[in-house]
């Protein structure tokens, strides 16, 4: 089933120990779409500038990625610059241009409306309610957020919470829209202020997903996927991105949202983040295969589970 | 079969969140010894003072521990005192008085010289490597050691690491022991120093075993374990020990070393090291059964497999 995706469609120019490259083709949303792609139809929201070309385009239409929802306006595309120098887990942001982006107001084509599942990047809780609620058709929704939202505009945000089947965050960011340190205790309040699941990211260490009104931490209410332990990480950026990418786009090619499946996706989000992760940019998500993927999977397979 | 573990046995006063405990019992070879006592026999070297009484000693014989290798000597025992209180992932110290554990010189009883598993707990390499040559008999030998001997005693630890066949320690360690901020690569350097695995421990994201000379962060030459996402750790002094008994400890209850055998010892390191964690001290340690350590074996599995 079709997924539609809100979100950024940005330049990112990006410093880590690997090396250094300027305005590669980056983005939430394009993360998001390029792993949920090898999964299902994605069809994408976003606003561009005048910078987003061909190559950009073709990065889309490869992966038989829908992108009449992306607006070209006048002007230059949200452009971010960043750092991992000092610390791999957690990019020093350099600059934050937000150009086109700053007065994106979501368009949603006709095509798009019988999208069984929606994705909510991290944009203005505002613009990701707009988008909920005029995709009430959406049968599973989820999304993801940030620091900056949670500390400056959580009324908004807790509105956007209420219509979220499964929110995908990070460890900091789970406590902090919680205001509890202990990541069990922060998620069951997460979980009480809508969603229907909590998938915490760990970055380097996996995801955990927390279901259920009061996670105890025993059993069947929480469910641990691991990371890689990768020899190599080139670029972080986008790793959360391709993560829900891959978890939402398996979700979606299933018939049925059995636990199994549940399980199965946040393998498969593991996967899709450790692939991005090996490239600057979005390099690698662009030339995967399901092969490749599901050899992956295997292999968190024998890395995690008994026999 | 049994195990002999050197280490301290010692006092500690503990400030968490969850409040404060004077003088607890603690110390590395009294986590190790407990947590392993569920699995097999133990034999505990170490130095004790005139402050280590029948309610001390009655904690070792409540779970079948030999204590013949605790030495008695005129003067205290090894004293620590730690606070949680700014990250409990990370005790900071606030005092540590080594006392009789100072001029330590492990005594090996006769009748532990059968000990075919033997675990050298976190204490100057130079006695580690003494204890390891006095028992030659052994044949598993695991260790564990802490930045203080990274640093300043590389080349008696380089010459421990030659003997060991499995050496647990933290994140940190392994990246310091290595010179190398990659922990795969890190790793891999660890593995060329002697340790035939290496178990990197981390913390409340469970720990991975590296095994084989080159590892690549794929499939069979990685395993990894989960902890439990814990809702109330209220003290977290002793975690990694514990690991290292359940984990040690289950692998000599083992007639053979199968890699099913290693991959059970990771969970079940997991599972005490998670128990340790609930109650201060050695308190919860003291009053398990192997009934709820099986139990918390299936959680782990439920957590992490797929099917």
């Amino acid at each position: 089933m079709a997924i539609t995706v809100v979100g950024s469609v940005a330049f990112d120019s990006i410093e880590t120990p690997a090396g250094r490259k300027e305005r590669c083709l980056g983005g939430a949303a394009t993360y998001f779409a390029l792993a949920a792609s090898y999964f299902t139809n994605v069809r994408v929201i976003a606003v561009v500038g005048d910078d987003f070309g061909p190559g950009q385009q073709a990065v889309f239409d490869k992966r038989g990625i829908d992108t009449q929802g992306i607006e070209r306006a006048a002007g230059k595309s949200f452009f971010w610059e960043g750092s991992y120098l000092e610390n791999l887990n957690e990019a020093k942001t350099r600059a934050t241009e937000l150009n086109v982006f700053g007065a994106f107001q979501p368009k949603i084509p006709e095509a798009y409306r019988d999208s069984e599942f929606l994705f909510l990047a991290n944009i203005d809780p505002v613009l990701q309610r707009r988008v909920r609620e005029a995709m009430s058709q959406a049968k599973l929704v989820a999304g993801d957020t940030m620091n900056y939202w949670i500390k400056d505009h959580r009324e908004p945000l807790k509105e956007v919470l209420k219509g979220l089947d499964i929110l995908l965050i990070n460890d900091t960011e789970t406590r902090m829209l919680a205001g509890n340190n202990n990541l069990v205790q922060a998620a069951g309040s997460v979980l009480d202020m809508g969603p229907r699941m909590l998938v915490v990211k760990h970055g380097e260490y996996g995801a955990t997903a927390f279901y259920g009104k009061r996670p105890d931490g025993f059993g069947a209410k929480t469910f641990r996927a691991p990371a890689l332990p990768l020899e190599e990480v080139v670029d972080p950026t986008g790793a959360g991105d391709s993560f829900a990418g891959g978890f939402f786009g398996y979700l979606a090619s299933q018939k049925e949202l059995t636990p199994g499946a549940f399980r199965r996706a946040m393998f498969y989000g593991s996967v899709t983040g450790s692939f991005a992760v090996e490239r600057f940019g979005t390099e690698r998500l662009e030339q995967l295969s399901r092969k490749e993927i599901d050899e992956r999977f295997e292999m968190f397979r024998e890395l995690t589970h008994l026999d």
